[in-house]
């Protein structure tokens, strides 16, 4: 049996751990938290993030890394993006040679604008073809109800992708397999961004056509980014693109869609995040992925108005004169 | 002062006259139905369509065909889709030589399976650089509310493309040039399909994980179509393909959505026809969209299950066992 640490208990950490218990895999959680790992072992529950819901009774979990790294075949990773290089150092020797990588995270680490997958061959000094990264429309509590969904698992060397898709498919989660690591990752950094101007739209009352806009315009910045940096264009048509940013942008479930729409509404970022009990990934990565486009020389209008509303203080109101009020133009033109 | 003729009284027709009146044209509308045509041009309102909204006191509207045809350098059509070619053929010498044609029209006609501009060269025997479309996420009922919007409009002269953008160009209206007149015209045609499976799939309880996933293959198939037709395939990443398909599948307005819905909640086609006022175009246009796909050996399955469902009874049920269970395979595979 396929043995797989799940390091992280959150939200989606802990629904993927569901999906790998589902499909017979040996898995195991890490928590940093001693009472929530003793109540995913216990009382097979997560009620935090997964209130009502009953984990699978094989599923275990630890506060102690070494104990959850130990005999791992797969190291599912699924800690908060700006954590994921010290979490990686201080697990250090304990991450068994020979397992393979996978990334739930999705964002860009400040300061260095790295990828996620790039901070683990960085930290961790592992060959890219031994680190895979899963990312599609996979919103975590409709996983956790067993909702039918599919997703993308991307590895530089396709047999790891395809070893990966055997180990987490079941009757309600399809996995694909891609070889683009550079577009899974970047479509799921950059939507939560885009998300957050979505909700920003809809919290100032503009309708679907707007909406819809946003959306169509934020992909088209995703693309030009993931060209800069090597991705394949078709992956963000795809489910970790596209899919991605509509489930996310379509769901009230979306923290950052919610975050965006109370700052649409009239709210300053102190009152959003004082009201706010988790993180909205957006609000972070915004930055870096605006400080990843900038090196790569990439213009991304929408990001760079999320940027200044989150960091400058800017109304959102500017953002959809942005998009509408430009010269009229070709839909491909500069 | 340009002058343009909008053939048809509908919601679209009628909200794209009060675009083209804002934009400073001579806008007339044509009705079949004197009592709209007369609460048009005197009480500049069109209740059944937009109840509430006052139309621009510049726009007024004839029963006659021939009157609002006269000496109209832009002929909008805006009449059902299985209607146009024998519209055209009754209004035939009417419409002035060398007036352009602007097709609002999604659908694809049954039995010749046909795109609208197919139909208008082939009707009025006209040359394919004087027929223009109109298409992206407008819902018509956000756009009389001077809600911002992006469209495109296409033609394969550039130039007529550009001339269309300058007569519908509003401070709320924002319309990209393109000349895929093939692509703009089935995205358009193919997302009222889409839009019925993603109502299916909302309708049976499926969340936004189900429905993200759908959209996503439903672009697919709509690409893999456009390809065997010669479209650009980027055209569907654009506001005629993903930005109207996000916003007819995300809004409530959305007459195939709600369709769809209705299925999915377990109405026969025989009660969801009975408390439908307006027609679903996805219902009429699945069967000549397939018809198109056979023709050019395309594989559609989500429009062939829709197809199953309108026609022939199916239970939507299968839709997502269709999307779910096939073998797991790389995203981009066979």
């Amino acid at each position: 049996v396929t043995r797989v640490a799940v390091m992280g208990a959150g939200s989606w950490g802990t629904a993927f751990a569901m999906v790998l218990a589902d499909a017979g895999t040996d898995a195991v959680v890490w928590s940093r938290d001693d009472k929530v790992a003793e109540s995913i072992t216990r009382e097979h529950a997560n009620p935090r993030f997964h209130p009502g819901v009953e984990l699978p009774a094989t599923l275990w979990a630890t506060a102690d890394p070494a104990e959850a790294l130990r005999g791992a075949d797969y190291v599912v990773l699924a800690v908060p993006s700006q954590t994921l290089r010290e979490n990686l150092a201080a697990w250090g020797d304990a991450v068994p040679a020979g397992a393979r990588l996978v990334s739930l995270i999705k964002g860009v680490e400040l300061g260095s604008a790295s990828r996620m997958s790039e901070v683990v061959t960085d930290a961790l000094g592992v060959s890219p073809d031994r680190v895979a990264v899963l990312s599609g429309p996979n919103l975590a509590r409709e996983i956790a109800a067993r909702e039918p969904a599919a997703s993308v698992v991307a590895c530089t060397d396709p047999q790891v992708a395809r070893d990966l898709q055997a180990v987490c498919h079941t009757a309600f989660f399809r996995p694909y397999t891609n070889t683009d690591v550079v577009g899974t990752e970047l479509g799921g950094a950059v939507k939560n961004v885009i998300a957050l101007a979505v909700g920003m739209a809809g919290g100032m009352g503009f309708g679907d056509n707007t909406k819809a806009s946003l959306i169509t315009r934020g992909l088209a910045e995703t693309v030009r980014l993931g060209a800069a940096l090597g991705a394949d264009p078709h992956t963000f048509s795809g489910l970790a693109g596209l899919g991605d940013l509509v489930a996310t942008c379509s769901s009230p479930l979306s923290r950052n869609r919610t975050f965006g729409e109370a700052l649409g509404r009239g709210m300053s970022m102190e009152e959003v995040t004082a009201i706010t009990t988790q993180t909205a990934e957006g609000v972070t990565s915004c930055v870096s992925v605006l400080d990843l486009a900038r090196r790569h020389g990439v213009e991304m209008p929408i990001t760079e108005h999320v940027v200044a509303v989150v960091e400058g203080g800017l109304a959102p109101r500017d953002l959809v004169r942005t998009l509408m009020t430009r010269e009229a133009k070709s839909e491909r033109g500069a």
